[in-house]
């Protein structure tokens, strides 16, 4: 196990025997802010598998306020459901077509067609937010991911994702 | 005419003579790491009317690319919308009562309840970005914005949001 990463005041926790499916994203699209490898300055954010369903944890320095100190701002809990999402529309493809993350094969990579965002009640800032995928349906190049973020036990936002499957 | 200002790798074009909304926000509420000016580490997006719509530009660094390093993250993307959309909420607003905004009398202030960000195309790293807002419908404590974001004349995404008019 690792230790957690701080990186650019976020942190996310390393906490997954895994490999992240970051991790095994092509090296010339691993460079995004949020979730990309190659990307020095960026947030890391890593997704794992959780039974049939994704997961991904961090816990955000305090910078990362809304208005008030006491609160995750809005624009964060938007980019971890958009990287957690299209990874995890990633990994569900691979799933389907009975391959391993990263395998042997045309790569399988994601881009967000919509993301739509319900802010439930406001998310605390110094705790672990948990943030959940899970599978509504593939058809063709769409795929649908239903999108949760938890914070000590309470559903603080939700979300629906089409994610569309890239070609170069 | 304000120079630009580089924070935290963040451009807002600081081109417009008038007071931003955000420069209005009650102090206590100020600390929004995507607009609040009290947020050291922020981004200090600002929102200006523009006609009866509202507009906010910024140039993002490089450091915020999505997966390849020409195009802006869709994170950002989102928190833009959702800064200007809360910020332009307000002011739909004060207007709606006749009020300039952050005049004497009770501050109006939005939180999202809901953002559905549709992203059309690729947004390009390097040109500014244009980030507009237009109101739909107020009623009551719900104020529905429509946005849009313009990258060297297309527009790239947009947005429906739902705010809510906080109470203390």
């Amino acid at each position: 196990m690792r230790k957690s990463m701080r990186l650019d005041g976020f942190h996310p926790r390393e906490n997954e025997m895994s490999i992240a499916f970051q991790d095994v994203y092509a090296e010339k699209f691993s460079h995004c802010y949020g979730c990309g490898r190659n990307n020095p300055a960026g947030h890391h954010l890593k997704s794992h598998w959780d039974g049939d369903d994704t997961v991904a944890r961090v816990l955000p320095d305090a910078k990362y306020s809304g208005g008030v100190p006491d609160h995750v701002y809005g624009g964060l809990i938007a980019s971890l459901f958009d990287c957690h999402g299209a990874a995890s529309a990633a990994a569900f493809s691979y799933r389907a077509e009975g391959r391993e993350m990263g395998s042997a094969g045309e790569p399988i990579r994601y881009v967000t067609a919509s993301l739509k965002v319900d802010f439930h009640k406001p998310t605390p800032m110094g705790t672990e937010l948990v943030i959940k995928g899970r599978l509504r349906s593939i058809e063709g190049r769409k795929v649908w991911v239903e999108l949760s973020l938890t914070a000590a036990g309470q559903v603080c936002a939700s979300a629906e994702m089409l994610a569309i499957r890239f070609k170069e």
